[in-house]
């Protein structure tokens, strides 16, 4: 592995950290010393607490942080896929202090493995994440557990419903955790926010938090399914990274480079 | 229509009461008149405010509540389907004052629509749909409200945890909040109980809540995919009503009849 990464400090390849968080400052320590100013890159699911790492322990690497959104239930060698990344948006984070020829670097290594390419700030992801791929977990386990409750009459009663919303919760919980415990601090956050739209929900205004929710699951099918603009962002720009983070920000992703120019494509959002 | 009541008690036909729950006093004061020892059922989704009505406005008809726990998103004559009942769980209500012919002629009509007879009391039946049908509704509500909080960014990163969690908040929430409202106490009872669990995975008890949940999940599995074991019920036995009670709620149902009877499955739950 060491000689791996001593190839890559001489060939400028980007090393791509793919370890669990709780291993990377290893790793990390690993590559500041024998690839100081490596192209770096980790496909962690969460982002700032790598980016904190990388700071400190790599601070003249060049990096920025990768979030392959893709996965399967299954894992080991077997269930590999040259498919995987088709399709999926793979984030790559956007700081103050990343250079965009490296952040470029790394956005083409997810081009290449046919994702999309969604810039975004490592806080901004790891709040992200929290809502859409963190809290459907604690989701499911609560209403999983709040329908085993009803006994067997209310398993054998149970129906699309009930299948759909608990699925996850079949997960292993310790990958489950490992992941909602490196988010920790934005899932108690959206946590919170989920307790109190359920606490009004149960106070009376059932009506405000179902069509609360319908907007919402509309909003998802408008982004992700609805019409798309064409944008281009010019990548010799003096805020060429803030408008990566904006265009992000909209739910916007890139596609390609053309020259210094990022393609770009952003969901058409009704005032 | 008045008619068709007539022409059913003189036929001594079942007549199926399939209007809304606001609109079943009405119909069943029509009954009242007509035909007031009718064989009678009904299709609405919560089943003690029937059975209360039925009590108070025809209290002479011979009633055995019905809920087919069927349906699609879409509705109206085009939206018909022959095949709509099959395999699907038909509840049919056992009280007290049930009446072991009532219950069998109802429990036959859902079998000749390819359905399987699960039987309920009322209030065991309102309160097992509030966790495996109504909660999940609040829920997946819930979840899309929190993540279309996270704005653009949140909904372009949302995979399939996200999107299976919230499918049933594309529902119409007239018809979210019509079902809920109908069952409105139990559904109270659900969601503070969820309340309670939420509240302590986000005081620090993550993992009791992700391991729950995915035991809840495995319990879900279990009763309606694994081993079933083959029972016989005699309905000409004096506590047959109450048996037929302690078979749904083992998670159990009718598969048909044979002479004086019962022919049931119900799942082996493992001690």
């Amino acid at each position: 592995v060491d000689s791996a990464r001593a190839r890559a400090a001489a060939e400028d390849a980007v090393i791509v950290v793919a370890v669990p968080l709780p291993a990377v400052d290893e790793v990390l320590r690993r590559i500041a010393e024998i690839a100081p100013r490596a192209l770096l890159t980790d496909v962690v699911s969460v982002k700032s607490p790598v980016v904190a790492a990388v700071r400190r322990i790599a601070p003249t690497a060049r990096y920025a942080g990768g979030h392959p959104m893709a996965g399967a239930a299954v894992s080991g060698w077997a269930a590999g896929s040259a498919t995987l990344f088709e399709h999926a948006s793979w984030v790559v984070t956007v700081e103050p202090d990343t250079e965009v020829a490296t952040w470029r670097a790394v956005a083409e290594l997810a081009l290449v493995c046919g994702a999309r390419v969604v810039p975004a700030t490592a806080a901004e992801h790891d709040t992200a994440v929290a809502r859409v791929s963190h809290l459907p977990h604690v989701l499911a386990a609560v209403l999983a557990s709040a329908g085993a409750a009803g006994g067997p009459l209310a398993l054998a009663l149970a129906a699309g419903s009930f299948g759909d919303g608990t699925r996850v919760a079949g997960s292993r919980p310790e990958l489950v955790l490992a992941m909602c415990e490196g988010n920790r601090e934005q899932l108690l956050a959206a946590l919170d926010d989920a307790l109190g739209k359920l606490g009004v929900a149960s106070t009376g205004s059932l009506g405000a938090t179902v069509r609360s929710g319908n907007e919402g699951r509309a909003a998802l099918t408008r982004v992700q399914r609805g019409q798309r603009t064409l944008a281009k962002l010019d990548l010799t720009a003096a805020d060429a990274l803030d408008q990566l983070a904006e265009l992000g920000r909209r739910g916007g992703w890139i596609t390609g480079f053309d020259g210094d120019t990022a393609l770009a494509e952003l969901p058409e959002i009704p005032a």
